[in-house]
């Protein structure tokens, strides 16, 4: 199958057009970028040049990235799917869009937290929200999870599905590489100023947190506030969450582990482990590694997540969820080994 | 006044060596290495080659360092400085210790989380723990706080001496550049096992914990357990740590900023900012740079802290230790701009 | 076919293991480690955990070697595959060394350089040095060429051959990630070392200075030495390096390019570009991207040519040569997109 | 002695604050950026919050200027002070300027390198090129040379005074941190292109090139050309400048180490050692250290030395520049101990 990309230019659409290329039943179609042509896009990405397979730029005109393309991913910035999107929804052609625009229910949600005009709401409707070790794709429109609402939900799901937390009392503390802000030219991303440095960001007001109360109050109607921050760490890639919780009752870590172990077990993307997961073990990869603490002192737990942003948190994760999509298994092109050192 | 140090070869002896030269009052005396000699010290820190003048390195002779200096450091991995400042006890010669050897009260604390025997009672009952903010020294026996202890409890005490938070509720998420897991070499300092990684390690069993906790003791006696993780990030020098907890009544981020300003007001090393703090800001500096903001959906505030942990985590604060005890102004001889960039 | 691996406790190893498993026509067979067990294999590589398939480590023993696998890959450091090899040798099993063994024809070389005793000169004639651009392999022994002299002799070569440089007049600095320096840990590898520095070491000493000279004879006699040295940069994969040398005669740019074009058109793997390489541009793939220019004012050349250590340099040519070996196409299961960023 | 700074928004404008903090002899007077006021200026440089003594903003008003201070530092971007000194060199005011615009005697020059109209030649005949090791001042009017000029010229020219080497093999390859391509938000810059890469920039385009030979021609009128590369290595701060010769006849490398020991033994910045240098040695330091290695096969010498770009590549020199003027100490003020780690 052939699959066209809209936004080929951000760290996103450049990782898709990686991962394609391992895909045995999957090839890049044709791609469109807002910004940049052939020459521009070879000049700023060499590690594209020949004999790697030149891309097929063009136009931005649907009946013919309909014509040419059996679905369609969108790897644009927030503000330009939820309507680019039209006529193909319209046409039921399927979309996978990695973007934050069709992810919220609640237009004015989306709203409050973009600062953009939403989505209309017979598009939002039709879009499915994929996390898919939670809920896989059941028609052609699927809304792929942002990349510290994947860490987080993975990690949060067992212990609020099996109630074994207090939900009031849970933070959330995330840190993520330089790629997850974006190319954007901006103090907070030059060299000198991320070296031998962390700072947070967004605090309270990242647009990951109404998507992950959302992604929750489906299994828990209660759960209507998130303590959620982020921090960027001197790293190109990668997420590393650390989640903290009451536990509803006393409890112990094995107990702990075994809604992790049940949850997971058939999943071939999530690896619950007994050690406490590094960013390195993922790093290139589709895997999101698990691991917990118990700490009998506070009543707490401790549990750690990390993914590679680009991967699970982005591009990996689309295809995935175009693989049940089509059918396929879930990790059909995705078992790559993730790069270490 | 010259101080000795005894144990150069870590980073917070070459820390104190390079402090003491830009203070007024005071010069490095003599100093002790247990593990080098001129030769292999040289060959190690080319930074120090002449012209910088030569350390006057010396054996462990008790009353010869006592004839050579006007007081000693002692920077040395715990389990040293416990048996080695005796005499210096028995002869009321004034002693920094930076390790953690004379920190805890409670020498079953110290058997329990450094897994080493304690020091003897009378010993421990003549060192004084002084976060110099809230306690200055009265004596001559100053034990000086961990790196952690010091943004954590520099960051709680506010909150909790005016009864603001649940003490139930913190959170502590505290990240550390790798300087702050010491010279020894293992896997875990290992270049390429850093680089591009972030990994937690020794999650409630850190043995800061019952330095806090004792410390906030002091002020509140039912301050009994705390939540505290730290990781390892990517940069050579720095502390960041999150705090986060419940408000204990409804409130607002001025009433919150108004706690940090009163408290350290006088103070010339805490500098408490609208815009939350960056490591930057502090870097090579004893600045303790803090920063909070209020969330009214989760009642939780959220504190960040950013010190230096060579210069306000350890050898810096050592110095303002010094200086107190001197009767000198707080500040002397530690007002350097922090590096930028 | 299987491929057997003898060490795979380092990185050759494990990159070895990384690239097999997206080979088509290659699976790792049995494989072997000096120092490590199934179990602190798993600790201590994480990223391999199920449900990646695991590993079938398995004793030395030479007969159960050669029913297990095809061929074996040899990623031991230097002065263990000349003794270990021998049994194979004499049975005409495939072997491809990717140590610095079998490399210099000339053992007194060996011992010179590597300060061990040399292979065999039985063991010695067998084994082909196989830079797989300049000399396919014929035989079943195949000596992998090392990082550093992959990257010098591809740059070298269209102008040596040419007669278009002044021997004499060559500088190669070369410089590279930590990965390159292996996974021993000394002060050399600790990150507070590493990160925020450069420093070049072995200056006239590295043992890839007579594999380049031995290599560069085969095709111009006088080619009798080399100045070249070796730096450390703070990152984890990738060399970079700077050739420097005199023309024969007045040139320009153009010609020298043509040198290129003309020596590399037909080889998947060298990519000659207008602009000069980075070292991100070929992570993790088996690319060499090479670039130059023309200096009228010294009549030099600057050439530079980058590739990641582990791959070009280690791992990835040592599955081109079995490609070549085993008449498949040079870059099958090799042609992965670079990751970036 | 109060001096005024002319552009503080930029890396050494920067790095003058912090240092003439710690001279006794000097502070800072009035300050002026052309892109910042007083606000935009805290905002974005948390580090010099209070009680750091805040700035003294002015206008660019030449008369103020020369009541308010007692001579200026311009730390402008080149093609600024060179009109901006004309009122100043009219009142024989002292200027110490640490930008490109003074340093080369002949303007065309300075047109062909920067692409820029050049000084006025009354101007530009005022103002002395000083290394302050080879030439100090002995007038009102300094240009301060340039980071890759200094780490260059200081070791070059023992070997070249001493007619030790072959100018004509001469080959300079000197890396940069990013600290040197200045705050300007750039791809090359974004830290997602900086990390876990090198690359090479303004190949013999680089406009120290002809402030090098100038230098140069000073002693040795032949000293023509100079191949000469500069590349960018994922470190904020520091110098690693590698040079290679042929030596103009067989010597040894104690011979060389000679020349070197005999030019520098006065001299406090300069440390010649035996190891060859790191960078991390000299950061935040005005030391420039230089070691070498001599080839006997190649006949070829390599010196290395390193600096930190930003202060005796800089600021720490104008300084040092204006410690000579001022008939103080060479390293008045300028003695602190290098950062380590």
């Amino acid at each position: 199958m052939k699959a066209g990309i809209i936004g080929i230019s951000g760290y996103t659409g450049l990782e898709l057009i990686r991962l394609i290329q391992q895909h045995p039943h999957l090839e890049v179609g044709t791609v469109y970028s807002s910004s940049m042509n052939k020459k521009t896009f070879q000049a700023q990405f060499p590690h594209l040049q020949q004999p790697i397979a030149p891309l097929n730029l063009t136009t931005f005109n649907a009946q013919q990235l309909m014509k040419d393309n059996d679905l369609l991913f969108f790897a644009t910035p927030s503000g330009i799917s939820k309507d680019l999107v039209a006529p193909f929804v319209e046409n039921n052609f399927p979309v996978i869009d990695l973007s934050g625009d069709l992810r919220l229910k609640n237009p004015e949600l989306y709203q409050k937290w973009y600062q953009k005009a939403p989505a209309k709401i017979d598009i939002l409707r039709k879009f499915e929200y994929c996390l898919p070790e939670w809920h896989a794709p059941t028609g052609n429109f699927i809304a792929n999870p942002g990349c510290f609402a994947t860490a987080a939900s993975l990690a949060l799901m067992p212990l609020v599905k099996d109630q074994l937390i207090e939900f009031s009392s849970i933070v959330i503390d995330a840190k993520s590489g330089l790629s997850g802000a974006g190319k954007k030219l901006a103090d907070t991303s030059h060299f000198v100023n991320v070296a031998e440095n962390m700072s947070m960001y967004k605090v309270n007001q990242h647009q990951h947190i109404p998507e992950i109360i959302q992604f929750m109050q489906k299994y828990e109607k209660e759960f209507n506030t998130l303590q959620f921050t982020t921090s960027l760490i001197p790293i190109k890639r990668g997420i590393f969450l650390s989640l903290y919780a009451k536990v509803a009752q006393e409890t112990n870590e094995n107990a702990l582990y075994e809604s992790y172990l049940k949850a997971y077990q058939k999943q071939p993307f999530v690896r619950i482990q007994k050690e406490l997961p590094q960013i390195r073990q993922v790093l290139t990869s589709n895997f999101c590694d698990i691991g917990l603490r118990y700490n009998p002192q506070t009543h707490m737990v401790t549990v750690v997540s990390v993914i590679d942003n680009l991967v699970k948190g982005a591009a990996g994760q689309a295809i995935q969820n175009f693989n049940l999509w089509a059918d396929l298994e879930s990790n059909c092109g995705l078992e790559q080994i993730p790069i270490f050192p």
